[in-house]
């Protein structure tokens, strides 16, 4: 397994990958990594010959009061766990090299990043947006694996993938959870015992309102009430949204139609922690 | 020569010169070709082995009242003269290919657009990065050959290459100029006879500006002054902007310093056509 620490590097491993007709996948991660990242190398193999992940906890996506400080750092056992799974590259890039002197560049996907997360965390989707079109024109993968856990994010990248042409496929998967249904996180980690065991309160909210909605529920108010309710009757829980939005907009329908994809959605604080999760209701086009 | 009209055969023509190991120079241009485009094709051959001309006149980067439905559009004999300058494929993509249905992606250098033209063409530059970025994944060059009338888009572009990793040399070559100085564009042939000829005092302004810089004029005032006076002088002729300018980062100094970068640049409408035009002092890091 190489380590690549500068751009330079990385876009030569990729050049010679191309030349030599393999296919490459790329896993863009902030390090921490949990079995659910590692379930996304697994997924990546199926796709490509040759698997890289990126681990760069990238500061242009945390806002001034957010853990960027904070955000746990373990690249000794990701780098480890990594090769165990059969990855051939890894980028570790210094925030200088992402983003040199005097950068002033920016991409945006419009609108998508006025719903859900995007509220509470200004500038957030922005910063994602642009250093995933950095990691993808420094590495130049052919596919690009996600985890499904932060939706609006998958959904915001595959839109700028498009609309910019950066031709490359796009797979997202399905979140990997706990035992008691919590989704894997790197910030879970930051869950005191007790928070911990409060916490699948969470899970329990999407997934119900996830079966309101197949079961045949109109109002997504009546679905949005049903989450906050339950994350709320845990106590020490604070819901930051509970929503039910279209897949291609995020936007919350007046009424649900069948046929029809939408996302339920969550965030909430848990003591300190914010914690998110979604479900796809009748996912056809991921 | 091959004309493509979809991103995914450009990007088929591109990989498979990938594939077979030459370099490949992309120009990126709005189409109404004159000699001025025709030398970048001739500079870009020095670069690659396979050059590329992108013809498409990008709505997002005109201005409500601007010149977006009249501005020339000659794609036969641009083709014509294409061909016999030995371009190897022509890209001529339609709106709606490159920007897809719900399209919601911008790229933005921030902070060099609101100098020189960016106040009086809000968006413009908005405009021209997120479509340069666009033809750049389309097209996937080695090398992009830009003229240096459009400084400040250079300067831009170039940028964005820089932070964004794009990995493609940026070459600006020299502006072409008519006998009497006028630069080469494809607005000019909005400009009636009488027009025509005061026309040749945009050129004048930034020779006179140039040379005093490099006399040892330490007031940018002065020059500005200077240059404004000459374009005034003709009768009919609205000065829009005459400034210096540093390379860098594209501001006004309070006092030129000897052995460094300047660039003077002016606009100004002759009747109701707007031209600019620009020159480098002491250019080094082009």
């Amino acid at each position: 397994m190489k380590i690549f620490q500068t751009v330079g590097e990385v876009q030569s491993f990729s050049s010679s990958i191309q030349q030599s007709g393999l296919r490459l996948a790329l896993i863009p991660t902030m390090g921490a990594l949990h079995e659910g990242h590692l379930r996304l190398v697994d997924e990546a193999h199926r796709y490509a010959e040759k698997v890289m992940v990126s681990i760069f906890v990238n500061p242009t996506q945390f806002g001034p009061n957010e853990d960027f400080s904070r955000y746990p750092r373990t690249l000794e056992a990701d780098l480890a766990a990594l090769s165990e799974r059969g990855v051939s590259g890894v980028f570790t890039p210094s925030v200088g090299e992402m983003y040199p002197p005097n950068d002033q560049t920016w991409v945006r996907v419009e609108g998508l990043d006025t719903h859900l997360c995007g509220p509470f965390r200004p500038g957030h989707f922005q910063g994602v947006t642009t250093v995933v079109a950095r990691l993808f024109l420094a590495c130049r993968p052919h596919v690009a694996v996600f985890g499904l856990k932060d939706a609006q994010q998958f959904l915001i990248l595959r839109r700028m993938v498009r609309d910019l042409h950066f031709g490359i496929e796009m797979v997202g998967m399905a979140t990997v959870r706990e035992p008691d249904g919590l989704a894997m996180s790197s910030r879970n980690r930051y869950l005191n015992e007790v928070d911990r065991k409060k916490a699948s309160v969470i899970s329990k909210a999407v997934f119900l309102g996830r079966g309101l909605i197949a079961g045949g529920e109109q109002d997504p108010a009546t679905v949005e009430n049903a989450m906050r309710e339950v994350m709320e009757s845990a106590g020490g829980v604070s819901v930051q949204y509970a929503e039910v939005v279209d897949t291609e907009q995020l936007q919350r329908p007046v009424q649900l139609q069948p046929e029809t994809d939408y996302l339920v959605a969550v965030a909430a604080y848990i003591g300190q922690t914010r914690l998110i999760d979604n479900q796809f209701v009748s996912v056809r086009n991921l």
